[in-house]
């Protein structure tokens, strides 16, 4: 029996109940992110139903995440709904889609607990229920990294999600207006004015970047009064992009820093509300601050009492199933291999999850097919190959045209690394290719030529 | 002096100063919708300094509101910023946009006194500052009639704004998953999807033509469990679109209620967090309540101390001047003839307020050439024909490509009025044409064309 602690195992709650001899098996599956949508997308639903429980109908596209901030990009671009990605989910009658978070799993008795995401309108508040599954697939990602520090959650955003992008759109737009008041102190005005930035990976440098290009083309156009006041500041502890090619980084470094972004190598110790303070003691005074941290495990996932993996995920084997509770398979950011496993936990990147996320769906419609789909049935089934992950390479934007492309397999093997007009090129239509719908393949491109064409809007909606 | 009852008329607030001989005057404009915005387009700049003044940086295009909420058209579609219909006030360095509500106007002063509208950030919260007329334009515009009714504004949706149209749809969108869980009874089922919408006139009805589109097409499609549950209410005291020729409303009738739409005549007398109480004692459970009754005078309009016309609006003459105070105009929803003026208050409609909104510009532009501009110059300038209002015509859509088109320039007048497809397109047509920029016209038509290709989008953000 693995529970969360908490108060509300009630036997008594309504109940989507097990599935009966005869009956497909059912798949539920615990989020709505990379692993869980490539999963979702490619289960066989002549095989399985299929229950997503997320408190997010949507998948949302991270790595066009960064430009949707400034307005490069509509927020409705970059999401896909998951009854799209499955359309069992809106069709079928055995299969369905649920707003919830999942507070518990039991896994004897094959039993998830969820707690549904709403506003206070349903007529008792929250609401609790259960789900019965013959298959079970955690795929609940990770949380921001804030390393205790006090502050954080209070005053920066994150940028994970399209609310993060929306948040970040309204206070940029909105301090742009404010700072332009009568009276306002020159003080005043840079502190509003400088947008500050903690964290070098691919996250934080592509803000970084579409900030510069908004700021280099659309401030110096549309807010005469206070063009010259806006800055960009990245601060990172260790080397920016420091997964990839030196030669790489280099360049983004140069490229950054040629765009206007101030490059600062320091760790922040406190995070007031307007300003930060780095371990050296100096302070740094912020109108904007993104915390494009690291991420790890999250509260639910530290809450299951199951095995974990170095850095608190939760424990999988090569062929990511849970091995202490059978029918339990886990992915993504929120799963990393046992130690007996002897493979290095992989790193939470989309790429990692997406891949993971296709094998484990082909496995499932392997054991489906051989009738091992329902319950206590996939024991002692063969499962073929194990997972092995092959680091396609990375991309990261820098802003204005560049991009960087990263075919290494690994930080110290030899391969094929990119910059400049052309890694843009790349980056831009990988990502069009990989867009989850043809609406959303269309919808990004037309951004795009209208951003090229006419600006970025600026409406604070 | 004509300040509202508020205790801040401290002179040491920052103050935008007013204009020195030599320098150009300043026209201050409170608002940012149809009055405020025909204005400000038409302004020339080379005779004027211009100042907006709004909690709102952009125009809403109110027509098309209806369809964003359920996704036919993109919320950033209807949304036109003010800097971009007045590009002075992006580049001009003695032009200014101010993100604020105007909490007092000094007429003899010649001072507006501001508060901005922020998310708590700046240093000192409120921030109060003041701004210097030469000549002032009030557009503040009006706010929906709750008739007394208690819990109207805690429980319903109003439908003006992008915000108003984003949390509708939110709430719809939540109602179909959370109906969907386990365990929801029947009656609960049908309270959640029960849309009920109060108000007849055009932006009721234009709602609840789309919701039913929605409904029949989209849900249908993508909401299995719960599409034979999802209602649409329309709840009127009168007749609905009772200014529109008595054939057309009888088609709308028949089209609407062909459509799924229950049209109830009804006084609404108590509204509840899950239902409404009507003046006859029947109740009306509601997952979604949207109220779009009629508009009357804000809290801002009544606060100032200045000859009302009937009704309450702020009062002025046949050239739209309020003769109580020199230098001060007034047009759109927030302003009316006044009783000696001899006419009658006009409709608040977007028609009427472009149409002063042009009037009123080229009043300016011609007083400006003549020197006039300045504070306390146009006393005795003459100012040409007074103003005349001419209705060109209503259109309003009834969903599923079907559309009203009435021609007759009063209630009483023949004319055409047409219904149908061919009205349909011809209103999705007159709306490409008036909508302020390219770049949104590009948008809408992409926004129409990709619904109709792929359905609307339903991601929950």
């Amino acid at each position: 029996m693995v529970e969360s602690d908490s108060e509300y195992e009630g036997p008594n709650y309504p109940t989507l109940e097990a599935t009966k001899p005869g009956e497909k098996p059912r798949v539920v599956v615990l989020g709505s992110g990379w692993a869980a949508c490539r999963f979702l997308k490619g289960l066989d639903t002549r095989l399985y139903d299929v229950v997503c429980i997320s408190p997010r109908n949507h998948m949302v596209f991270t790595p066009l995440l960064a430009s949707t901030c400034v307005g490069t990009l509509e927020f409705r671009s970059v999401a896909e709904p998951v009854s799209q990605i499955q359309t069992a989910l809106a069709k079928d009658p055995n299969s369905y889609s649920f707003l919830a978070a999942c507070t518990g799993v039991d896994t004897d008795k094959h039993e998830v607990y969820c707690e549904t995401v709403g506003d206070g309108k349903l007529s008792q508040e929250p609401y609790h229920f259960k789900v019965s599954y013959d298959k079970l697939v955690i795929a609940s990602g990770s949380e921001p990294l804030t390393f205790g520090i006090k502050g954080v959650k209070e005053h920066a955003f994150f940028l994970r999600e399209v609310s993060h992008a929306q948040d970040i759109r309204k206070r940029l737009l909105l301090n742009l207006m404010l700072s332009q008041n009568p009276g306002i102190s020159e003080e005043e005005k840079e502190r509003l004015l400088h947008c500050v930035v903690i964290g070098g990976g691919p996250t934080g440098v592509e803000f970084s970047g579409e900030l510069s290009d908004f700021i280099m083309r659309d401030v110096r156009q549309r807010y005469t009064h206070v063009k010259n006041y806006i800055r960009v500041t990245l601060i990172e502890a260790n080397e920016i992009l420091s997964s990839f090619d030196v030669g790489l980084r280099e360049y983004a470094t140069k490229h950054l820093t040629k765009c206007g972004v101030r490059l600062v190598r320091g760790v922040v110790k406190e995070v007031h509300a307007n300003k930060i303070v780095l371990s050296d003691g100096s302070e740094v005074p912020y109108g904007l601050l993104v915390w494009s941290t690291g991420v790890g495990p999250s509260e639910f996932v530290k809450s299951l009492n199951l095995p974990k993996s170095q850095g608190g995920r939760i424990g999988v084997d090569e062929w990511l199933r849970v091995p202490a509770a059978e029918d339990v398979f886990a992915l993504g950011d929120c799963a990393g291999f046992l130690e007996q496993v002897g493979r290095p936990v992989l790193p939470a990147l989309a790429q990692v999850a997406e891949r993971q996320g296709k094998f484990l769906v082909e496995l499932f419609n392997r054991i489906g097919k051989q009738d091992a789909g329902k319950a206590l049935c996939a024991k002692d089934m063969p499962l073929g190959d194990p997972f092995v992950y092959k680091h396609l390479g990375s991309m990261a934007s820098v802003g204005r045209y560049k991009a960087l492309v990263d075919l290494r397999q690994s930080k110290d093997a030899k391969g094929l690394s990119l910059a400049g007009f052309v890694s843009w090129l790349i980056w831009r239509s990988a990502y069009l290719t990989r867009v989850m719908s043809w609406r959303n393949r269309f919808y990004v491109a037309i951004n795009w030529a209208t951003t090229l064409v006419f600006g970025r809007d600026n409406s604070r909606i």
